[in-house]
């Protein structure tokens, strides 16, 4: 039997208990949806996932594009998957009717990309960035690069990506120095070397779009120097159809520990005088621009980490249930039958950890996304502000908890399994490979936790931290008035108690000067924090869990949803009792400004 | 430039400051060493790993052994490796003269089988499982079976095995299956299926000897019916030269996610009718016998763990050293050159974290190879006597804690590469994918902690337990009298007392009948107390630095001198800041014999 992709019921009890996705239909933009259609979209998920990706998983895999120095081969089937994804609708699924989109709100199509990402991520990871390609071009682009570039990309047959990182300069975008010369026909020449470049180069699409940043000449140093340009692998005709190749480069497939499906390249501009590249609204203001797809590729790498969080857990849950070995440490009786490892409780830690990872870093990101809906569509102007800067601030945790805890639960799933867990006969070894990635790319763990504390805190007189605080304290006094919420409540009113002390430690000692002690520990803040905002996310499903507890007398229930909501009751404790307190060590340390990693001298290590 | 592979002057530090191998030669077995034998045996081991493994080791990851239905093929460059190996000396290192060994003590050959393990730990495998099985054969075998096998193994010609796993049994050896049926001529006829037998077909040797576990027709049920038997690849004829083919065949290879340079076998006894077996020692204590190679295996395991920290820790040492990239928060100047990354904070963090776990880990694993040495040579028999039950206790400890922090150290290698350090550039990826065996094979991660809770705490009246405690608490009282140790003493003790309210509240419930419940936490009570274990070891390690700070004043130390000693005390300082603090939530928790784990449904997953 083979492990389902996801829990179709746990989406359910997301969208429409822990969320409420029906309240969205009453907004102009999503008034022709209903549940129905929302159903119908996540089903078109599961069954693409189930019929394209699940069988190609190991495939994809053990079989890693190859580059003879001219052309990039991959497996084929890939192709097909990328192509029945585009044909299903669910590459743009949010966007308008009139793009050709499905004018979802972004929490159903998250759910039904979920599947498609739980399934292959790392085939869906070409689509995922022609989408954010398309987006940034729509928010900042002209309409003319719009309406040359971004038409092709919905259909499928351009795909895009970003191009950031040069192997000088890495996480250091001030240094980059590719760069950009304006020629005669208002575009520009670009030269440089790029690599990581996910999905550089393939042959899945008739062209690559890809958004660089550089320099132009003579831009100041720095950040406040780059600019974004739009350089494709072929020019466009005048009337849209392929032109000449560009001076646009494969010089390199990386091989990854993970993701093998998706190409990483080294990509050369400029070996023949120089690349084309249109520019993308003004100059010097690249940085700012490619912050918007970065935004929203920060917000997909956290869910693709809890989704594949997600999926390690469903296959081990399931093996689990079906494996007999060993007795419990009571039993003494060598003529009883083995037990199925399920019953042990170690096996039920490791489960109980993975579920309250996983579906916890999941909840965060649907709420990331219900904020991106009510940001562009709540009916209000101020519920939309707050929603978008809630967003702004909690985008370091949605990008860093999942990509920190989504592993930590897949190596889980691989100790579930023991030894089966560490050959390639299960997935779960290939889970733990693909999401190691995710705590490196868009933002490491690292430059996450100072966007937090040294940017994303003070932002306007820390009116997101504010906001932030303030959500959580109301789901406090709500989970108050419940019997078997009302202690979670408090230790959670507690742990906000330790996130304001800590901030105030940290900001005093930033204001007073000690930056760079101050920022010294920001990775144990950032996890701080996060374990915090997690425990909220997890009150919220036990609000809704008792809820559903509650709707009917017990006795009512069908048992299968009674054990269904006891287990959001179990992972809610769970992380409350083995993973919130760790916050009073992290805490400590924050508070005395401990200077060990700081006043440690290079010579030393 | 090649990072080293280990540190010479920790391993120094370690034989000779924080150990003290040189007392060593004044016992007999050892008269004949000196540090120059040591030295000359480590320098050896340095050598042969820097000329036949470090340059195989990605080749050896990128090109599995393969199976064609007849024979396993393999790169040649592993044979041309073990050989080298083996013509050092170095398989053998602590055997006696004797024999051909070189009757070093095995914190030594620990040391020279460090830069083996940790430039090559897969080809390295193939060698210590036959040290394992001859150690096994000569402790328990009658003569007649060594005289026949162990000789031949130690030349290199054969290599050895253990075989427990069965495809329906895994951990659960109680219901193994595989059958022995006793022959007319003494010997058994051995029926049944074995998996993950690491080294079970090669060409590297002329033959192979399983060491597998069987149950005699008619023995009884459970873990007390258990035999274990000699089974070799091709039986001998009577001058010892190789006869027939024995019936013992190699079903298949499972491809690893890591260590993918040795061979995991799926075996296959008596297909033709029964393989032919010799049974070692008396039937139905096979286990026992099994269990004497096992506790070999499971300081080896640990030992590998750590040795592969280390690597990656020098590895990732070396690379942000090097790496400029970025400049300090406070730091707003563009035009400032970036820095190496070794100076930002957080990268401290990562190496200093790396530091703490691998040379922690370590320095563990030698304090049991010295138990080991102890055990077999001190003076005094008390003295003998209390290392083996000082080793018998940690084993859980000496397995499971360098499997559990070696792959976060090689976790925060990569962390440290970014994006390169994703990519087999780099063998960072490798050691990661490596590392993460360590907590399954030999006893998983929760096996051991029943083992050490269930079993090696009550055992003999605690007196396992109580010899740790006083050693640790002797460590305290001697650091008390140090200034700058001193609070480090103070929060160990302080550790202590913890350990020993968790452990007295645990056997309480146990002798309570509540068993299951007092060990469903069981792993938290093994983090405890490894944590605690490895902070004992960091402090005996600040001792011997305090020692090498002050044996001349400060101003008459060489610079690098001072900065390795700073660096072993700011080690320390993390350790104590960072990782000790965290004991307390587990302790809370198990003192509080929390059920979340071991109420937790089956059906509530």
């Amino acid at each position: 039997m083979v492990a389902p992709i996801l829990n179709q019921r746990d989406l359910e009890f997301m969208l429409y208990e822990y969320l409420d996705a029906e309240s969205l239909t009453s907004r102009a933009r999503y008034a022709d949806h209903n549940r129905e259609t929302f159903q119908a979209a996540i089903d078109t998920g599961r069954t693409v996932a189930e019929k394209y990706l699940l069988p190609i998983r190991g495939k994809v895999d053990r079989n890693e594009p190859q580059f003879d120095g001219k052309r990039v081969s991959m497996i084929p089937e890939i192709k097909t998957a990328t192509d029945a994804i585009i044909d299903s609708g669910l590459a743009f699924p949010s966007a308008d009717y009139d793009s050709g989109g499905m004018q979802l709100p972004l929490i159903v199509a998250s759910a039904a990309s979920g599947y498609l990402s739980a399934a292959g991520s790392t085939t869906v990871g070409y689509i995922s960035l022609t989408v954010a390609n398309c987006n940034t071009l729509e928010a900042h682009a002209s309409a003319e690069l719009v309406n040359q570039w971004v038409a092709p990309m919905r259909e499928g047959r351009f795909m895009g990506t970003m191009a950031m990182t040069e192997p000088g300069a890495g996480s250091g975008l001030a240094d980059l120095t590719t760069s950009a010369v304006p020629a005669d026909d208002g575009s520009y020449r670009i030269t440089g070397s790029k690599i990581y470049i996910s999905g550089g180069d393939h042959e899945l699409s008739e062209n690559i779009v890809h958004l660089v940043l550089a320099r132009v000449k003579g831009a100041p140093k720095g950040v406040k120097g780059i600019s974004l340009f739009l350089v494709p692998k072929f020019l466009l005709n005048d009337d849209g159809s392929l032109g000449e190749r560009n001076d646009v480069w494969l010089a390199g497939l990386f091989h990854k520990m993970g993701g093998r499906g998706q190409t990483s390249c080294a990509m050369s501009f400029g070996e023949q005088g120089g690349a084309v590249g249109y520019l993308i609204g003004e100059e010097n203001k690249g940085l700012a621009y490619m912050f918007h797809m970065m935004n929203e590729a920060r917000i997909m790498v956290g869910t693709g980490a809890a989704v594949t969080a997600l999926t390690g857990y469903q296959y081990s849950l399931d093996y689990a249930k079906e494996r007999p070995q060993g007795r419990l440490p009571s039993c003494k009786d060598p003529h009883s039958p083995p037990v199925n490892i399920i019953e042990h409780a170690d096996v039920k830690r490791m489960l109980l950890a993975q579920k309250a990872f996983a579906e916890g870093a999941y909840a965060l990101c649907l709420y990331g996304a219900q904020l991106n809906d009510d940001e562009k569509t709540a009916p209000d102007q101020s519920e939309r502000e707050r929603a978008s800067l809630l967003l702004d601030f909690l985008t370091p945790i949605i990008k860093s908890w999942p990509s920190e805890y989504g592993p930590r639960a897949n190596s889980l799933a691989i100790q579930v399994l023991g030894g089966a867990g560490y050959i390639n006969e299960h997935p779960v070894e290939m889970f733990y490979r693909d999401n190691r990635l995710n705590p490196i790319h868009e933002g490491t763990y690292g430059i996450q936790s100072i966007d937090l504390l040294a940017r994303k805190v003070p932002m306007q007189q820390m009116a997101g931290y504010r906001a932030c605080l303030q959500e959580i304290a109301e789901t406090c006094a709500e989970a108050g008035g419940d019997a078997v919420l009302a202690p979670f409540a408090t230790q959670l009113e507690t742990s906000l108690e330790v996130v304001q002390r800590t901030t105030d430690t940290l900001l005093g000692a930033m204001a007073g000067g000690s930056i760079d002690l101050a920022l010294a520990n920001s990775v144990k803040y950032l996890e701080l924090f996060g374990n915090v905002v997690v425990a909220w996310v997890w009150l919220r499903q036990g609000l809704a869990a008792q809820r559903g507890l509650q709707a009917s007398p017990a006795s009512g229930l069908h048992p299968d949803e009674e054990s269904f909501y006891r287990g959001k009751l179990q992972a809610l404790k769970y992380f409350y009792r083995f993973e919130l307190p760790k916050i009073d060590a992290w805490a400590n340390l924050l508070c005395a400004l401990d200077d060990t990693t700081y006043s440690t001298e290079a010579a030393w290590l």
